[in-house]
């Protein structure tokens, strides 16, 4: 800890946010580095690619409409709103932080998608024959999925870094995600539909500890930047809106063709459903009045789609997808009343958007419910073949039970832990670098630093107070300046 | 309707808007029940269920792509977005409503969805062998359709009412709907693919005859909360487009595989397109220099989608479509200038969002036309086999004919005026009891009441006007002391 | 040019905004027509009418889901939302244009897919048996392309023109896209499935020869309207992301079933996040500070999708597309920072929304890559039937060589710049007659003109400086008249 206190003092110098030679180099450079490595490594699958008419011949296969696009396209689609829109739109509740909210996550997916491509595709797609790799429509959801563990991390740090800070992170972010995630689904054979594990979980606890290395013990010189405006929130509802919506797509986007996408949108529907009502119960109870607090409908209402992610495609039960969203909804408003003011005030970590509540805890919870429903699995409520597909008990694991894949998943969740955390403080150190253009202490959550802003007559609107204070003092020194006539 | 009046009277009592005790009260014990009810009633269906993989083989169903997810999951999030961002924001236009318009009907969608699986289930999908109900991807879509009939309600009394009052009308609307949509579709063999009458026309005249039951004559103390601003007014165009843009997957959501579903997105995409621009005529008609109101384009250009909805599966042909969209558009905004003033005026029912322009004249239109166009249905226009498929002339109505089913479509219709009529005046005399927590009617149209605001500037932005009032006065009054200081 | 002058100075009378008799009578004339044109050509094709049933069983067709409707439904639909949405907030960006921008982008799309439908029936799908054009999902996805390209020119004339132009201007280039799709793609054999060359080079040098032709010398009045403001930017995102997620179903939409689709989504993904990389290192370099411009994110960021429309299909391998999206992110920002205020000063064309960056050079850039990447298609890449699927070398063309198809790509783009621009000028004439209801110069980028406006604080929120300045002459006038008195 002391190591790390000088460290973060030597770190403490004067800040420069212009990113006038470190923003578009890191662009360039990063963009070129892709495309010598995508024209080096990365081909179309065999679904992809035009030889797929002589694939189909060979493999009888009898229509088109068995292209594993008319499978997973419509997911996609929805995965990428919630990554673009989603994410974006649910960030720019800052009064003053909407263009970097929805433009950096622009920039961040843009780049992480690509960069997530390669890394999963040299983990999980490699093709032996000739050593490269084949993409498809699955591997854009999966790639999208590393995105969202980056964009999760994010929401952490959203407004206290640079857009450089925020590349950096995502370039180490993503390879994190990459080995974490092979670890966690080839080497442990745990399964993770909805990535509560390997995409929240991970990203959470990355884009905390990140947060806690880049603690600002002056953070309250920016502190009247921190709130809402009207509109802010409503554009921010937006964001709650896509992602709710869509979070059935997303955790049944790579689940199973047939049943296992089917049961994973089902369970999601029900468990997000379940999360609204006792979201809205608990912060109404939490206010003298019983009103409620827009903070928690946008955040607290998505916890149930989390903690759903690894179980989605198990036999959860419809009334099981609702406990758990019932639960949720609870746990993560308490967490925005509660853990949050005490992790700022206590263990020093500052939570923009509150994604322990959102991903951290109901990560934790999924990986937990993930477990124990794999371990209570059963034939009877399977079937045979059912419980083998749905497990994926094939190959070097056809032996396997359900109650060792209750202790795999279990694992893990611990990997997703450990990944999360050492990673974070790692990466952490190296944004603490005075080299990235991050924001003076008194100029974080505003735009100014980064964008060039419109000269609108509604950057500074004149408050009632303010203009009567303004009145008051012209007329008092015309007063003044009258009696002085006078004399 | 001296009764009526009396009732009215015992029921206005000084307001209590504290929701602290009742909100969550009603949302944890309605939450409660959902969980035991699912536990006992809710299962899987065959092809969300694990074992899919034996039903295929056993089945002889060739491809994973036959499960009904992939016919109708596309349509289902097109139907979730028009539920939770479409008509969410479409009721975001009042200038200080936008939090109670999105939130409170995610609450409502969040709830009524559960009850509406429950309820529709016990209806139309109880399994004979166990007494369970077998839900699917259908069952999600009618869900969500049967809370767009409770969202329209919400739009009559938008404003006027608590949380706590929508919860109870969700309950007893989705209750309702249940059963007329029982009685229509399979009592009477109505068909009805996009809800004109089960969905609209019900839910709309649910909600007016709420809003008239709940009728406050001392409304024009809320008045100046009732019109919009321009940020708002942008924000419900959000709302309108989605709605129109994914109507066509609204209408074909459930309708037959094939040609069904293919036809009811055409006959719907062109109703909607004709509604427009004659919604933009009359809009530039009524104004003395044709400027346009957004009132209309808002509003009335989604007619054509709601009266399209009954015939939409039908061979209605594209003009046919065209014509129906081209009349709604007209009535629509007509309704829109002259009806709603009147109906406020003299029937005592105030309408905030126009519903009964939108929803209640579109979906009676829209009964008349599926009335007529199912009565005019021939062999050769349908084909032998087409004509038993459109209108399902199976089992028990295998012999029926279309003139028949042309007076089993009107006879629906009426069902659905009843159930909403009756059920609305029942509702709204429980929803008049004093223990509700609305708002007293100088606080209507306000999210003060029920919601945390920022406190920020733009909240109470000074108008010109006001602040040279002020400022006139604040220098009057130093004119005044200063003469007095003179004497 | 004399010629031109002087027709211009001959068109110069005193405006009159008034399009009460004009608005009104084009909408419900167009919209009689098109009911009339409806009736008489417009019939379901066999996988939408009511015998698909019938046609199923003759064809051998095993299944429901062999339906085109499903494998292009989903497509269409994310179009439909680029078509509304997309373009329509896009546009929103102006401070006092917004409801011009969403309203009118409603009213010409709605419009303009019926007479596309139309048009293009006629060209490609009339049934010689019986003289109607069979429409289908595949009609309305290529009638909304077809809009596509009037509301790329709606673009360059934004806030410039009137509804009534609008509409005329959607009428005439409808028509002549409609002709120069034919030629291109059935006359010339081009292939492009995004329409890179038929939709976008098009439609945006129809636009800017039409802005040309409507040059407006005394624009500056209007000069300060020009702008944004904070909360119109943030809308217009929604725009520029629900584009940038959904132009990988535009380009593949209408492409292949199978591998042809899976491919043009994913070059598409890929060039688009290319762009967004080099768009914002240009954007950034471009100023003193670093900062970055809201106009480059919202506009040059989807220069990818563009140039990639043409090769969208062809093997064009993933560090192609990578290639494509880099060089287009570059050059579009370039164009913003430099070329849009040239054409502005030098060539008197004032471009409202840079449709020169966003549409026209990543146009011609794409037909280009086309052109080169068909010439450089081989067997052993494509594979022999993938070859002749993918140029679609059967029929009469079925000995073409693709050096020979790279020629026919070229001659594409030619066309599709001659259609553009000459139909541009012509079409710009007639919009010159003082007869359509345009606005005076000092009253363009303003909805007061067209649009009923609430009343509200903020409409004209009073400046600082405004207020500062009124109070300070109240003030001194109070003292002027206290001197008075005192004398």
């Amino acid at each position: 800890m002391g190591c790390i206190q000088s460290f973060r003092q030597c770190c403490d110098r004067p800040k420069n946010t212009n990113v006038r030679i470190s923003l578009p180099a890191v662009c360039f450079v990063w963009q070129i580095a892709m495309i010598i490595l995508f024209g080096i490594f990365i081909r179309y699958n065999e679904e992809s690619d035009a030889h797929w008419i002589e694939h189909k011949t060979s493999n009888n296969i009898s229509s088109n409409i068995e292209n594993d696009f008319y499978f997973r396209y419509p997911s996609f689609q929805d995965v990428h709103v919630m990554i673009f829109v989603g994410f974006g739109f649910l960030m720019t509740f800052l009064k003053r932080y909407s263009f970097g909210a929805v433009g950096f996550n622009f920039l961040i997916a843009g780049f992480g998608l690509q960069w997530a491509l390669l890394m999963q595709g040299w983990f999980h797609s490699l093709d032996p024959m000739d050593g490269k790799i084949k993409i498809g429509v699955e591997s854009m959801i999966n790639a999208d999925f590393c995105v969202a563990s980056c964009l999760i991390a994010y929401g952490a740090v959203l407004g206290k870094v640079s857009p450089v800070q925020l590349m950096v992170m995502t370039l180490f972010g993503v390879t994190l995600y990459a080995v974490e995630e092979y670890i966690i689904l080839s080497l442990i054979h745990a399964r993770d539909a909805g990535g509560s594990m390997v995409i929240h979980t991970f990203g959470a606890y990355y884009g905390l500890s990140i947060s806690w290395m880049l603690y600002r013990p002056n953070l309250d010189q920016s502190k009247h930047r921190i709130g809402s405006v009207y509109n802010s929130d409503v554009f921010a509802m937006i964001g709650t809106l896509f992602l709710w919506m869509f979070w059935p797509s997303f955790n049944s986007a790579i689940s199973d063709h047939g049943d296992g996408q089917h049961r994973a949108a089902i369970n999601t529907y029900l468990s997000l459903a379940a999360t609204v009502l006792t979201a809205i119960a608990i912060s109404s109870l939490s206010q003298k009045t019983g009103k409620l607090d827009m903070v928690h409908i946008q955040n607290a209402t998505l916890a149930g789609g989390v903690a759903v992610g690894t179980a989605a495609e198990f036999m959860l039960m419809p009334y099981g997808s609702l406990i758990v969203g019932f639960c949720c909804g609870i746990i993560s408003t308490l967490g925005y009343i509660y853990i949050t003011p005490f992790m700022e005030k206590y263990l020093k970590i500052h939570d923009t958007c509150g994604i322990h509540n959102l991903h951290a805890m109901p990560g934790v919870i999924g990986g937990i419910v993930g477990a124990i429903t794999a371990a209570a699995a059963s034939e009877g409520v399977y079937g045979k073949e059912g419980l083998r597909n749905t497990f994926d008990f094939k190959g070097e694991w056809k032996d396997m039970k359900p109650t060792q894949q209750g202790g795999h998943q279990a694992a893990g969740l611990c990997v997703a832990l450990c990944f999360g955390i050492g990673g974070g403080i790692i990466v952490g150190c190296i944004l603490r670098l005075p080299i990235w253009g991050d924001a003076p202490d008194n100029s974080c959550f505003d735009d100014e630093i980064y964008w060039e802003l419109p000269e609108d007559e509604e950057n500074n609107p004149p408050t009632v107070e303010y203009s009567n204070h303004m009145r008051n003092k012209a007329v008092t020194e015309s007063n003044v300046s009258l009696e002085r006539r006078q004399n």
